[in-house]
Formats: C-alpha cells, structure tokens, sequence
C-alpha cells in the first residue's frame, strides 16, 4: 500500500471498528508458542481477561502477541508454525483480518531458545564501535523476522546513574554521549532490518533511589534534560525508533505512565515522534497497585491513555474491561482511544500488517544462531573486553605456561550471559531443554587455545562456602600463572546477583569471592583477575596486588573464546571502560558525569575518584598521538575540527579508541567537570598511523541553562583528546565566539568523525 | 526609636552614604577577641581586605563581625571588654556611628569558651519536646546578649535525607515536621531574647549526592517544596526568624548562593521575610571557585547580590574591591546594593544598634554558664536518650551490680558534644586552655550514682588498634553487666567521624568498636550497648545479641549524667529516634519518608526497611491507648479532631510520645506512605491518664500537585496513632470531603495539641 492508502485504510477502520474492537487493538496477551505448532497459548492463566479462552480473547482483535518465543523452549521452527497458527486465527476472528503485532525481547539477541546470545549492552559501550553494534542489531532483526516478530523491546537507553542498580547490566554505559551513539547504532541495525525498535525506559529509571529496582527518582528537569533524554532524542531522530516505553519509576512524584508531559509534549510535540508508546508490563496497572496515583484499573487506564501510553502490555487488566466501563461512564473521552488506535493501525499498515494479500507465514527454518551471527558475537565480545591493568606484562600469557584456572565462573556457561539472554531469562526455568545454543566457557577457551590448564571452581558466586578455597589454592601454586574468574550470576528478581530485581546494597564482589582471590594473591602466584559481571565492583584492593586485571561484563555466547583470545594474545584488547570502576564499595550515587563538587574536594573527607576511570583501558602494544585544533576561535553556530594523528608505537596490531572530553569551566549552571562528546576507534598496524578527524558542532556543548531552555553559551572552553575521562594530558583550549544560541530540537548532537589511514611510509615520508 | 524613625534614619543613610561606606555594610571580618581586652584582632590574615590593617578596614563602617568568640579560647568577661573596645572604634571610624553586628555560631549552646554545651540537634528532635528546645534557645539568646552578640547562626533547618552525611548531627531529624516545629522553637525562643535567629542550609544541602559535603543535590521541584522548604516556611511565618542563610550546595545545577528563585522570588515575594539573606561563610567566592558558575569574584558577586545575598560572611572577598569595581564598570546596578543595604540598616535599627544613645556595653560578666542553663542541659538531655531495646529488662541496672564499662567513649567528655560545639569547633586547636565548662562523662555519672565501676576503654573510635581488648573482655567477664560505649568522635573536616566534612561512606560503626562489641557479647555477660552518635548506625547485628540499646547522638555537657540516670532508673527514657537505624550500612539514600516504591518492594532482592524505625523509643513503664477521631468526615477546609486517651498502666511514672501519621493511599502524585502531622508528649504517673486531643486542619495534608502548587485533596485518609512509623495499629479512616482546595502561604501547616491531665480517680470514676 502507498502511504495515502494505509492512511486511508486506517482512517476506515477508525471509522468503522466499535469501541471493543477498538480497545482490542490496545492490548496484547502474554502467549507462549507451542512445540506441537498448534497455536500458541496464554502464558499465565491470569494473562487472559476474565479467564476467557483463546477465542473469546481475539473475537474482535488482538493489538500484540507478546513473547511467543520467549515464554518457554521451544523449537524455533515449531514456534513460527505455532505462531502462523495462532496468527491466522486471529485474522480470521475479527471482522477486519487483522493480524496481531508480535513483540519479543532482543536485548542482547533474540530472546528465543537456540537464537544467538551476544554480549551484554555494558559490552556494547566497552567496544566504543557503534558500527560493529550496528550490525549486531541488524542481525538480530533479520533473525525476529524470519521467525514472525514484528517489534524488539529494545534497546535499554537507560544511562546508569547508580552501579547498585541490578539492571546496570542492561544499560550502555554511564554516559549519555555514548549510550546515545551507541544505542542509536543499535536502533538504525534493528529497524533497518525491518523490525521496530522500542526505547526504553522512557525515562529515569536508572536514577531510581539508592540503586533499588523501581525506587521513586529524585531528579530535577535540567538533570533529567542534560543526562538522561539525550540518548532517547538521538534514537528518536537519529536512529528513527519507532516505538518508546515508558518507563516503571516516578520522577519527583510523577510516574512517567501518566507523565503527558514526557510522553507526549516532549516526546512527540518536541522530537517529532510518531510511533507507539507501550506500556512496560503491569506498568499501567502499577499506577494503582504501586504508585497510588489511580484509585482503580480504570482511573489507572484514564492517566496512562491521556498521557500517551497507546498499548497496554502484555495483559489487558486496564485497557479491558474497566477502560471501556469507564468510557462507558462518560469518564475517558473516546476521542483519546481513537488518537492511540490509529498509531497502533498505522503502524500495523506501516509493517503490512493491513496488506490485503498479508498471511502468516509458516516458516519452516527461522534463522536463528548461523555462522554470521555467532562470528558478530566473537568479534563484538572480542573488542569488549577492557585490560585494565597489566603492570608486569603478565599478559598475555606465555605459550606453555601453567595455567591453573580458578574461580566460580571459569567453567561456567551461563557466566557469558545476562539476565535479558533467553537460558538466564526463562531457559533457568527449563532446564530439561538444555541452553539451546553452544557456550564454550572459560576452561573451554583456554584448552582450544592449547594452554595446560588445570581447574578449581574454589566457591560459588553467592554462598558463604569456603571449602573449595583449598583445592583452588593448591592449583595456584602449582601453576606459573593463576587466572580467577570471578563476578555476576545473571538472573531475575532475586536469583542471581546482576539483573532485573537484582539490587546491590554495595560494590563488594558477591559472596566469598574476594576472598577467594586474596587466598590466591596470598600463593605469590601471579594472578589474572577475570572479572564477569553486570557492575562495576570496588575490586581495587584486589586489584593492587594482581598481576593484571581484565573486565569483561558479559561478553555473550562466544566470551569464552573472546576471552582465551585476549588472555593467550591472539586478540589485543581494545576494550574501553563504560562504567567507572569505584575505589569505594559504598559511595553511591556516582558516576563520572559531575559536577566539580560532585568529584573530589577538600569539603568532604571522603573521596570519589575512581579506581579505574570511565574510559579506560590498556593494550598489549603502545600508541603516541599528536593532537590540534585547526583553529582556536570555535563559533557558537559552527563547528570546532581537531585532529589526532595516532600512531602505533608497538610491535603488535591493535586498537586504540581516541576519547574526546568537553571541559566548559565558567557556565550559567554547574557543569561536568569533563563529559564525552566523541570518540574514535582506530585499528593499527604496527607502526602504522592513522588521521582521526573529529568535527564537533558547537551543539554538543549545548545545556540547559537558566532559563530551562538549551543553549550553546559563549566563552572559553577545553576540548581534550583523552585516554580516559581522567586524562587531561592533551587539552586544546578554544573560545565559543558569537551569540549566546538556543539549540533547538532539530539539531544533532553528534561529532563528526573520519580517519584516514597512513600507513607508515606516508607518515614518515 | 520608633518605627518610623527607624525607617526615616534608614533612608537617611542610604541617600547619605558613599558607595564605599555602603559596601562596608555589607561584609563582615572574622576577628577574635582578645583575651586582654584589647581590642577584637582578624582571626585569618587573609580575611582582611588586601592586607589592610584593622583600623584602615573599619573605615566607612562595619557590617558585622564574625565570631569574636568563636576563634580562640578567651575568658567571656575579658572578651566582652575586648568586643566593646573593637565596636567604640568602629563607631569612631565612620560617619554615622553605626557599630557592627555581631555574629556567632550557636547551634547547641553559644560557641564560645566557657558557655554551656547543650545536645546537639538530634537529642532535639529526639526529645518531641519543643517547649523544653525554645527554653534552651530562650537561655542561649540571653546568653550572647550578654557578651555583646546580636545574631546566631542557628538553627540548622536541613531535613536529614542520607545519614552518611556529616552534618547529619546538626540536624533535628529526616521528618520535615518534626524539624518544622521543633526547629521553629528554637527560633522562638532565640528570637525572643533578642538575637537574631539564621535558619540555615537555604536549601537542600543535606540531600546533596551520596552524602558527601557539598556535593551537587539531585531533586525536583516537588521534592524540594514537600520536604526541604517546610521547616524554613514554618520557621519563617511562625516562628519571625529574621535572617537566613544560604545553602553552599546547588540544587540540579544552581546554587543556591546565586538561586533569586529561592532567595528572592520564594523567600521574600511569597513568604513574606523581611530580614537579611546572609552568605555561608565563603559561599559567595565558591560560586568562583567551586562551582563555576561565576568567571571572577566580581561575576560571584554580582550574581549573589541579584540574588539575593545581603551580607557577605565572614570575609570582603567579593563585596568589597571585587564588587565595588563592577559598580564602577556599570556590570552592576548600584539599586541592587541599597535594596541589601537597606535590610541591613533596618536590623541594625530593629536591634538598638542606630539608636543615638547605643554605645557598646563592657560587660563585665557574660552569663556562659549558670545553674539555669546546666539545668535545661540535663533536662534536654534526660529526655532525648532513646532506649531502643530491652528485651529481658537487663535495664535498669540492678542497684549493686557489679558493672563493666567499657568503650572509647565511656570516660571521654569530647564524647557528649558535637562538631559545633566550642571544644570540638574551636577548642581542639587550643588544647591548652582545657574545656572551659565540666563535662562529666558516662563513668563519672555511674560513679556519682554509687555504682561499682570497672572501666576499659578496649580501643579508639578510628584506629585499628585491638590491644585494648583483652583488658574490656576481662572485664566484661568479671562483671554482671557491660555497658560498652561507643560511637563518633565529632570533628571539622577530617579530624572526626562525625561533624562538617566528616561524611561517611557507610555506616558501619567506625574503627573497631563494633568488633569490640562482639567481643564482649562473646563473654555471655549481659551488654547494653550505648550508642553516642552523630548518625544512625547500621547496629542490628550487635542490637540482636544486646541485653539493651540505648541510642543517645551527642547528649551535650550534663549527658554522663543524664546517661546514668537512665541507666539506674532515675530517669525513665523518654526519647524516641528522629531518624531511622537502618538494617542495611550501605543502602543509603534512604529515610522513613518515601513512596510505596521506596519502601519494601517485591521488585528489588534488596529491601530498605529499617532496623528501628522513625519514631521508636522504649520506656520502663507502659502506656495504654485509646484513640478515636470525634467524625469521620473532614472538610478540605476544616479540622479533624482526633482524641486519644493515654494511661500509664505501669508502675513508674514515665512520658510517652503519642506520635499521628497520615497515610494518603491515593493522590495526584505518589505520596510518602505515612508522614508525621502531630505529636504529643506525655508526662504521666504511674496509673494516671491524660486526654490529648489532636486538632488537625486539612492544611497539613496538604502536598505539591500536579499544578506545582499545594493543594489539599479530597478522598479517603487514615490518621494513624502511633507508636513510631512502623506502628500501623491505631488507624483512624476519615474522607476529606469538599473542593480540592489550594493552600497558601499564609497557612499555618501544624497541628494543634491540647493535653488534659486525668488522674487515676478521674479515669476510673
């Protein structure tokens, strides 16, 4: 159909649908696909309205399908028959023929048994390649399709604010430059592929009090503007996301599923949006149950319909029944169903969902963990991987040493993955069917690398067990090099130690787990500490006596390779920190994005630096830069150009990511001390140079000011080509000349970025 | 003079004066006074404007002198004479013979060697005893008075919101009313002896991020009117304060020191003050320096007087020269300075200080530290100790028992003050000069009581030393019982564990005290552990094996008495916890007053609630209630009366805290799931009964809407009757019926109590 005729066609069904099957198309039904393909079915009893059965819920339409996939193992191929089924079902029971939506999680991969698992979204931020994620995402979308899914509830754009919070695994990282950059890679591969990306949470979640999942978010609208919405504009008008939800937490008082003023003023009067905002599960129900701001399901279904919530998921406990009572009642004004049905309608035209000739396909073979897929993982795990001290060279390891393998997580599949990836999701509640997908561990890398390895799990990652300490112990010293693996079991609410649910009350490794590794550093073995997890810990006094340290968050199905790559040297890590790593297990709230009083002082006796500073990380081979300005006076309507000649000064290939920081020292407001507003990955030969030129519009040194509004303010500021948010060895001091400028919506908040490649003949020619 | 011809002589001055000589009424200088009565000096060479002598300072006027004895220890009648010589010559120097004001801190007693050192403000707000706080504020304003002093930088109206912060002590509590009315009784009756009252951090300071000090503050608009701004708009409307001083912090990137928002626009647009708006000591040059705002002390300058900020404390860095060249330069408008000026002259008139026959009084004895005042000492003291536990009634302490104390702080008298007393602020620079006041301490006030005492100390408050063990353990198990005492050391900037810039990261017991605990524990001797702390400590672990807890913060000068009163039974504990003790060291932020979402969640594994509860306190007697409301129903413009009848059904006389909560369960924004509205403390003899009667407008229900203003909500409410925030037994329903109503400013947001004594004929007649 041409745009007009979806238009047309959505203005007739808006027309000619009554108030139920208009209500109908507002809701989905949490379904699980069945292994015999005989249609999918209610995944909890409870899902369904009013304990109807299938044919009673569809009678009039379905909105969405929620998670066939990803309710249970099932066989992919068995599942898009199931799902066919239940699709032509569906169209055959309502007057329209209309198909349902069909969502599923995709994370970190499509959360279907046997589809591939990729690294975990902190992975995404440590590669600083939005490229590479990109394509990651682009593959994911292509697998959904080929297995009936029309919309991926993802990416997370959640900045972390708080490294307690259990969901910091899902987040890119803590800062907004780079959750947008990269977040919005993520969205241009998804919805290239023909699937809709959903950004979520929309917004604040992350800020949430004490780090604790769904706490209320005490946050002003200036931080809210400056850290925590950018990323979400640069999907919206960068990436074009076409769907957003909203997120569970209240902002000073106000939870955004009755937030009109962030789901529809901002959203789509400001950035332009025009796509769907679904309703994160239960959230629209929690306005009563949770936040107390409804009285009952139906004043509930009121504030989230009036704010902008189009779709009720996975459930129809508000937009059911008690919305069309209360429309009944002369409460809601149709007139706010029919603005979120023709979204919902025209983004079922948009996906051909009302294409007269649509039929379910019956796919036999979705494509689901093939070789392209699996080499994006390796290669994505492979550049995650952050080398974060190394003082001795005890890395990489040399061919032929003892290694003796120790730790919970060495020889530990599930130790790849995050709670969003399908075996740790819902795979824990099934484990009769087996991971589904092949996860070599760290033992298992180690070996296919040739390495003589002898192994010792040493403790568990939560219990207080110190039994297997001595056999562990014994490995060490009898080894030429000790590697402990030690970190995050990945699960939901309160199974594992990262994840949805999974709070932290401090940064202290789990368990017994430091000490386990004190007991090795105790050997005089030169120890490797390997850390798997989903948050920075405050592992610095274990890291003081280590011979090197390497963190690796999740890195996926393929992180035990990735990691056997960089332990053994065949891959030199690249890897740069996403999150800051803390020197104190207990000083949250605090990220590097703060203010001058935020960082050290000499107010407070206690001190915030960091152990390891957001962007850090080391390589195996050495890099020189030489960094410009091509001018020093940078117009507050033009861009500033710098350019970074970088040279690999060492003997192996390898990559160095070029960061570049804003120091803005006098402004109407408090301002970060530095803040990312570009980077550069550049991979090199030995000796081999290359030309990063960065071109940065004098926009992305925009921030609210004063009067609520933002705005690129004139004066002198720094931009400094940097190693990490900490390294201001090469600061270029320019001075923002003209007039104080509003940046307006419209404008990209992004650095230009090119490299050039000279190779080593060129440079010294 | 009358008040016309204040205003008339106000006038006068402002067309008659230069710009200089206006400008020197609005700094201060920070002197000393002379212990020979020679004249106050410059406490810091730097606080001299550019290295003027004093006489060249003075010229043209002095707008206040800062802390003359709050620099250096100096006997009270020399230092009167000293401050009276310095104010005839500052008369002298300038034209119209206007003396300083003078300022000196207070909070907890006149900081000045030799004046009484009362409990700090937690022992306030642990006693619910507002009358008995204005008594000690009515003694410590007649106190300054008599030594020459005109204003008090008191009280600290911050609402305790992360107890890692160090200031924490200085606060009355983490519930706005309680703050709100205690601390408004504390204006009272500094107020009503003459000095000036400074309500201080205007705004927000204590919510600043992670606890740590001066440390950028994340919240909202809503946040900030319903829980920072309250105490301040009481104190302001109800109890006549006639300064406040700014907060150092900035609230979601503004400072308050630059804020007109809350300066001018909140404070004197809306409220109604009249008074000066003084400087934290610097704050106007941090704007430079600390916070960036400003590009040089002339931009800080400027920015704080449009503001707001009438006087800079307690230095010329930025009204002086620096200010003084913007005007010339035209950068700012000279009506700026006369609007400060003219706040300025009209105190000093209010004050006596431009009456034509005002001359400095040599007053020949100050009265620091009389009977009068050691008295209200105790009183305060007696009644702020907080009996957490006493499962098997270890306490009180049988006469004869044989008891061990132990514990760094059990024989320390630094351990009954806070960080803003004269000892611990000043004194500990000049340990030469002893403590000025006797301060019996916790073995001395068991030893007066007759009891027979072993005492060892075991350890430090900070060091890691455990060599005093053994002799505490042995002693321990020689005796019937333990009292082990131990908590912070308060200090300035590092040289506590409590007090300004003593934040803390977790709130574990500092040092090794609380291995020494479970030493003495380990001995099977009953241990009451004795907690004199700045902060609530994270003590459940210890509290569960304790044969009692008594909680008493800093109890002041009389407090080694005032413990071993209560200790013997002398004194039937009365005080209930104005803050929390949480379960948890590190899950901070976190205080009773939160949404649903901030409290017990399925959807976090980590759960918040505390250990004691807001309002918790134990007594050796028991009370009886009976609680009911005289209607149901409530107008949005009406009272609810709620009366309760309290009998003390146990055999000492005691006084209970009959404390009123409301739970709102459904609002336009989430609400706090029960907030304090009313209190009533209760003195009763063994048998006899009292009628409190509670008379609660629906103004105190009132919140900040949707809209941005306070409004009151008609709908289904409890008024709970309760024993502490934990205590949900006695809930009264009632229905706010009637208009949702907007509440002003000129509404006054406090119950009103009346208690009628019944003795025991009464009751049962």
């Amino acid at each position: 159909m041409t745009h007009d005729a979806q238009q047309d066609r959505v203005d007739d069904l808006v027309t000619g649908m009554t108030l139920d099957e208009k209500l109908s198309q507002l809701v989905g039904l949490w379904v699980g696909a069945d292994a015999t393909g005989a249609g999918v079915a209610p995944h909890q009893s409870e899902m369904t309205a009013d304990g109807l059965g299938w044919s009673e819920v569809i009678r009039g339409g379905l909105g969405q399908l929620t998670r066939p996939y990803g309710s249970a193992p099932v066989d992919p191929a068995a599942g898009a028959r199931s799902l066919a089924a239940s699709q032509a079902q569906i169209v055959a029971a309502n007057r329209f023929g209309i198909p349902a939506l069909v969502h599923e999680e995709c994370l970190a991969g499509f959360a279907a048994w046997g589809a591939t698992a990729y690294p975990v979204p902190l992975s995404w931020g440590a590669s600083f390649d939005p490229d590479l994620v990109e394509a990651m995402a682009a593959r994911i979308g292509a697998s959904m399709r080929s297995a009936g899914v029309h919309q991926g509830l993802a990416p997370v754009l959640d900045v972390t604010r708080d490294y307690r919070w259990g969901r910091t695994e899902e987040t890119i990282g803590e800062d907004p430059y780079l959750v947008g950059t990269v977040g919005t890679a993520y969205v241009r591969g998804l919805e290239g592929s023909g699937v809709v990306a959903t950004l979520k949470h929309f917004a604040g979640y992350s800020a949430s009090r004490a780090g604790r999942n769904l706490a209320p978010v005490s946050i002003g609208r200036r931080e809210l503007a400056d850290v925590v919405l950018p990323p979400f504009e640069m999907a919206v008008r960068d990436g074009g996301a076409r769907s957003v939800m909203h997120s569970y937490a209240e902002l000073d008082g106000v939870p955004s599923a009755a937030d009109a003023g962030l789901l529809t003023t901002l959203l789509r009067d400001t950035w332009g949006f025009t796509g769907t905002v679904v309703a994160d599960y239960f959230g629209i129900r929690f306005l009563q149950t949770l936040h107390g701001v409804a009285g009952s399901e139906a004043e509930a279904a009121a504030l989230a319909l009036a704010a902008g919530v189009d779709v009720e998921l996975p459930s129809v406990h508000c937009y059911g029944l008690p919305l069309r009572d209360a429309l009944a009642r002369g409460e809601v004004d149709e007139a706010l169903v029919d603005r979120a049905l023709r979204r919902v309608l025209t983004q079922k035209a948009e996906l051909g969902l009302l294409d007269p000739d649509w039929s379910p396909q019956a796919h036999a073979e979705p494509v689901l963990d093939d070789e392209q897929s699996r080499d994006l993982a390796l290669r994505l795990a492979r550049e995650a991987i952050v080398l974060l001290s190394n003082p001795t060279g005890a890395l990489p390891l040399r061919p032929g040493a003892r290694v003796a393998l120790v730790g919970p997580l060495a020889d530990d599949p599930m130790a790849m993955l995050g709670c969003y990836s399908f075996p740790a999701h819902v795979g824990v509640h099934h484990p009769e069917a087996g991971l589904g997908i092949e996860i070599p561990t760290v033992l298992d890398g180690l070996r296919a690398a040739g390495l003589d390895v002898t192994h010792a799990r040493g403790c568990d990652v939560t219990d207080q067990d110190r039994d297997g300490f001595a056999e562990a112990v014994a490995a060490a010293r009898d080894a030429d090099v000790c590697v402990v693996a030690v970190g995050d079991r990945a699960g939901l609410f309160g199974r594992g130690t990262s994840g949805e649910g999974c709070d932290a009350t401090d940064l202290h490794l789990p368990g017994v787990q430091a000490d386990l590794v004190r007991a090795l550093l105790g050997t005089g073995t030169p120890v490797v500490l390997l850390l798997l997890t989903g948050r920075p810990y405050a592992i610095a006094p274990l890291a003081a006596d280590a011979a090197a340290v390497v963190q690796t968050f999740f890195p996926g199905q393929r992180g035990g390779q990735a990691i056997a790559d960089v332990l053994t040297g065949v891959v030199n890590p690249s890897g740069r920190l996403p999150v800051s790593i803390p020197a104190d297990a207990s000083g949250q709230p605090g990220t590097y994005l703060s203010a001058p009083l935020g960082r050290r002082s000499g107010v407070s006796s206690v001190d915030p630096t960091a152990a390891f500073p957001f962007g850090h990380g080391l390589s195996y081979t050495s890099f020189s830069w030489s960094a410009r300005a091509t001018s020093e006076v940078w117009p507050t309507d033009g861009d500033a150009t710098v350019e970074v000649l970088v040279t690999n000064t060492g003997e192996r290939a390898g990559a160095d990511v070029v960061q570049l920081y804003l120091h803005d020292p006098v402004a109407q407001v408090t301002r970060p001390v530095v803040r990312l507003v570009g980077y550069a990955r550049v991979e090199l030969e030995p000796g081999d140079s290359a030309l990063v030129t960065f071109t940065v519009p004098a926009d992305v040194t925009a921030f609210t000011g004063l009067s609520g509004t933002r705005i690129v303010e004139p004066g002198d500021v720094e931009l400094r080509v940097a190693r990490s948010s900490a390294d201001g060895s090469d600061a270029l001091e320019l001075r923002l000349t003209g007039e104080l400028r509003e940046v307006d919506h419209t404008r990209r908040l992004t650095t230009g970025v090119a490299v050039t490649a000279l190779h080593a003949m060129e440079v010294t020619a």
